[in-house]
């Protein structure tokens, strides 16, 4: 077996850290326990390991290409997501009145995550779908729904986001694709979208694309572009995919990893009409497109830290398996050489993973819970103060992840030496395939950005108070735990100097303008990054320390190993945090005064 | 043209900060002056440019592979390596006797790095063959000498070291090829070597292998070891390449990155008897083969730095074109998008590159200076200072710039964003093709044991005492130069700071046992890695700001930029000194603590 995924941490995570369990008292999940959410998940891992995890390497070695102008993948491709249907994952947390299992959202993410730890370029598929889906149960019209939402939500159509064009990746406001109003209400759409991951391929009846474009005299900038639901196949009255709707494929991105997942230039209008229906309002595309674009950043820092899960996993199972060298203190030549993982630097290279992927982990769930609060906690101030803390933990579960687990998987290949730089392991693979997640979906700059330049400030700075309130309520739940206390002080002062710093910035922002306030935006984000790791590090250590005392046997070193690996992120990780902290308060000018001549 | 070298930043380092034509005093270099050095490194420049720099992605592209029994290689290859042979850059710094032309190694190295900045894998057989006909030079006796250091240097035949086998890559006291004395006093030698670069191809008339090898009742460990020399193809008595010596390809290793440089499994001794002479003393092999060891790995540095040369230059000219967003101040969405070398974050990442790069450069060049000096310069006392110098700085020479390089091209290739993430590019292969570095030429691990294990204290830590005394040296040149001010004062605390950390490690040392007192290796790696480079950084601002009153124009920018940096260095990355000091200096437990069942 192929080591992946660690389905012990999955269920610390999900029923001692976060008690998913709890959920079920809620009304619209009264039908599960904890029971039916671990068969779910134990599905998900199982079909993962068997339909998803078998053909990574074919999806990078034979990659998707164009014959007979049809994209070919490999049929196990085809095959997975079919199993992935049956099993009803792409409707799993939707009302049972749509065909769904009303799963909690955090449940059906951990479901998803198994097979992102098994393949993240099949499993792309399925999910654009399963974001496709969510945006048009929030704003399509019931006509919208009727007609696209149950052949999504059954796996038979599939979906796409399609928001960049070849000269506009980031800056979104300089899209140029026209959406022009036809007497029938509909729209003509034209232009050229880049970038676009699934867009084109073979394993689903219709493509359903949302794509951002402009209305004829919109006004400049992004209040001037709207979204429109394009299908690659017209449909007919019947419901049907029926006749070309002209979106033409131009070509397919040769990438350097992920690249199972079909990424495509797509030409919409070429040699006839592509018909497109406004999604939502008109001028209101960006805020719609954010509902999925929100959801698709954490689900890229999910799917980050499984890149790292699996990476971590292998490397460990190597590490216990191969021999080499001896300890320093071993003077006789002819004593048998040990198994890498006693070696200490090889230690440190496991922990560093731990700390980072198990950290991921938490914070990614922490997120899926709150995607659950907002919309079923008990009272309006619960759901309230998920939004606003889910809106402000959105960059960092994007980016933290997405970065930190590159240096994560950088080390699992360390461990393999000259043999993870082969094909013959699949460490290679994660590492080229993960380091896509930092660029996508917003590259980890825009989320910076979005971080001290939106979310630090918003609604009066109330999504920063709540979560220095979570972190200091569990703060003082994790007092008087020994084993707790060096990830609890070394919490304590990166929240305390991370408030600092932000205080600090934050009044003098008027004088610096806002080019040089956000000119360390970086740093913003690796100081809350950390800090917020840190406390997901707390969160698990203070659960391990109470369960400790009465575990044996495995589940004692599963508890002992998170106490550690939570010293471990206090000593080697959390200290950064000053370092960044600094660069931010002083709002050190060194990047923002560089000039371009001096490069 | 694509961008792959910055012409100007290496006559600053090589005549403006190493003052290289001063090496045209010693006796040795007096038929050259600072043209006829320039004059070799415009032609490496040159060769690099038009013969290795247009295959580069060919050879990534079509991976060595065989055909009948034979590797084949894009022809380009041959091309560009006769090229370079014709040049003379096969011999260009032995004796005017042997052909060569008695260029300083500096000279030699500068030249041989634009060679790795265009085609890191097209390179490598030539650097191998260098390598080998140096350990020839130093070890060989005057028979050996005559019989194969001249094809070698003429470019005739190659070279390949041989040293790791399947079971033992870093643990070489554990190889088991066996070398049976014969009669005629040569040997025959038997077993299989793993990861030979270079080890089967058509470029050469013949392939000389350096094998590390067991005798029959040597004692076991690395005292047991001696090196032979087994050419692929027995030699005649004319000296001509004969009958083969049954040095058998049992396979090709495909590798993530690096690719054009074939990488081997061969069999020594299949289908008949593979024939060697011994290279130096029984039992002296590892002696002999860190001859070239220490070079490699200093070359490996340099070839690191290179790659990240290429990717700086690269991604520089991408920010400078590709336009994207705006800046935050500006208010007006119909304003033209703005190159994105003007978004601070993208400064940030293109100076961290340049930080990176610009010091390892110096510190690549200062160990190839100091080569000269242990050979050449005026004193025994300074040839002597030199050596113990170079010994210190060799691990850090290959770990840093290997591992710092790979964060580097990380923001490279984050520059180009999307298309940084496809092959359309060549940034994501120079990420590839450096994450061999970290590992090959003994892993970065084996570097930090190597440094804190023996390097510090070797020489009654007289090595070290050079080290602080060649930095306070350089702190003393830069007082009074206000520009300089902040590297000096971030230079000379790191010094402090790594010294007290040092001095606290060694004396707990006898208390803490072998085991752990190397437990935190990587740290101390880490902490004189980056006292080091910032020391690079504050010679050249040094230079910089006592050229800058006089220069004008590029000349006033490009230093400029050398501040700059300098300062970037001294506010984003010395800081991180403090924090590895710490780790070190306390005898951190977290990795020796942890246990293999807490995982």
């Amino acid at each position: 077996m192929t080591p992946f995924l660690n389905r012990r941490d999955l269920r610390f995570q999900l029923f001692e850290v976060l008690r998913a369990q709890d959920l079920t008292a809620r009304e619209r999940y009264r039908d599960h326990d904890q029971a039916t959410f671990d068969a779910v998940l134990t599905l998900a891992a199982d079909l993962a390991e068997t339909h998803f995890l078998p053909h990574r390497r074919d999806t990078d070695t034979f990659e998707p290409h164009i014959v007979n102008g049809r994209v070919q993948l490999v049929p196990d491709v085809q095959k997975a997501i079919h199993a992935f249907r049956d099993a009803g994952f792409f409707s799993a947390h939707h009302d049972e009145a749509l065909g769904g299992l009303q799963l909690p959202w955090l449940i059906t993410q951990a479901a998803l995550a198994c097979f992102q730890a098994a393949n993240i370029a099949t499993s792309a598929y399925p999910f654009l779908t399963i974001g496709n889906a969510n945006l048009l149960r929030a704003f399509g019209t019931p006509e919208q729904q009727e007609k696209y939402l149950r052949p999504l939500l059954e796996g038979r159509w599939f979906g796409t986001m399609a928001l960049s064009e070849p000269h506009a990746g980031s800056g979104l406001a300089d899209i140029t694709t026209l959406a022009t109003p036809r007497d029938d209400g509909t729209y003509t759409v034209a232009g050229t979208k880049m970038w676009i991951s699934g867009g084109e391929h073979e394993l689903s009846e219709n493509i359903l694309h949302l794509v951002l474009a402009r209305t004829p005299g919109a006004p400049p900038g992004v209040k001037g572009i709207s979204l429109f639901l394009v299908p690659r196949y017209r449909v007919t009255d019947d419901g049907r995919a029926g006749a070309s709707n002209h979106v033409v494929l131009a070509g397919l991105n040769h990438k350097l990893g992920y690249r199972g997942t079909t990424n495509t230039l797509l030409n919409f209008g070429e040699g006839g009409d592509s018909l497109g229906e406004l999604v939502g309002t008109l001028g209101g595309g960006l805020n719609a497109m954010f509902h999925m674009m929100n959801e698709a950043r954490i689900g890229v820092g999910l799917g980050a830290t499984m890149l790292g899960v699996a990476g971590y996993q292998y490397s460990l199972a190597y590490a216990r398996e191969r021999t080499q060298g001896r300890a320093a203190s071993t003077r006789d030549p002819s004593s048998p050489p040990v198994p890498i993982i006693a070696h200490a630097d090889v230690r440190r290279m496991l922990l560093a993973q731990k700390a980072t992927v198990e950290g991921a982990l938490a914070l990614g769930l922490y997120a899926a819970r709150l995607v659950d609060d907002e919309r079923t906690a008990d009272t309006p101030e619960e759901r309230a103060t998920a939004t606003l803390l889910l809106d402000l933990l959105t960059p960092l579960a994007k980016a933290w992840p997405s970065s930190h687990v590159q240096t994560a998987l950088d080390h699992a290949l360390q461990i393999l030496g000259g043999a993870g730089y082969t094909r013959d392991h699949p460490v290679e693979q994660l590492w080229r395939d993960n380091r896509l997640n930092p660029i996508h979906e917003g590259t980890n700059g825009i989320q910076g950005l979005d971080l001290l330049g939106r979310k630090v400030t918003a609604h009066g700075g109330r999504s920063l108070q709540l979560l220095a309130q979570a972190v200091t309520q569990d703060l003082a739940a994790a007092e008087g735990l020994p084993d707790v206390q060096v990830i609890r002080d070394a919490v304590r002062h990166a929240l305390t100097t991370s408030a600092q710093a932000l205080q600090a910035i934050l009044t003098q922002a008027p004088d610096l303008g806002p080019d040089r306030f956000l000119a360390n935006a970086d740093s913003a984000l690796e100081m809350l990054g950390g800090t917020v790791i840190g406390w997901m590090w707390l969160r698990q250590a203070t659960v391990a320390a109470r369960a400790l005392p009465d575990a044996t046997g495995p589940d004692a070193d599963f508890y002992r190993g998170k106490l550690h690996a939570a010293q471990y992120f206090a000593r080697f990780e959390l200290p950064r945090v000053d370092h960044h902290a600094r660069l931010l308060a002083s709002a050190d000018p060194t990047t923002y005064d560089m000039q371009d001549a001096w490069y």
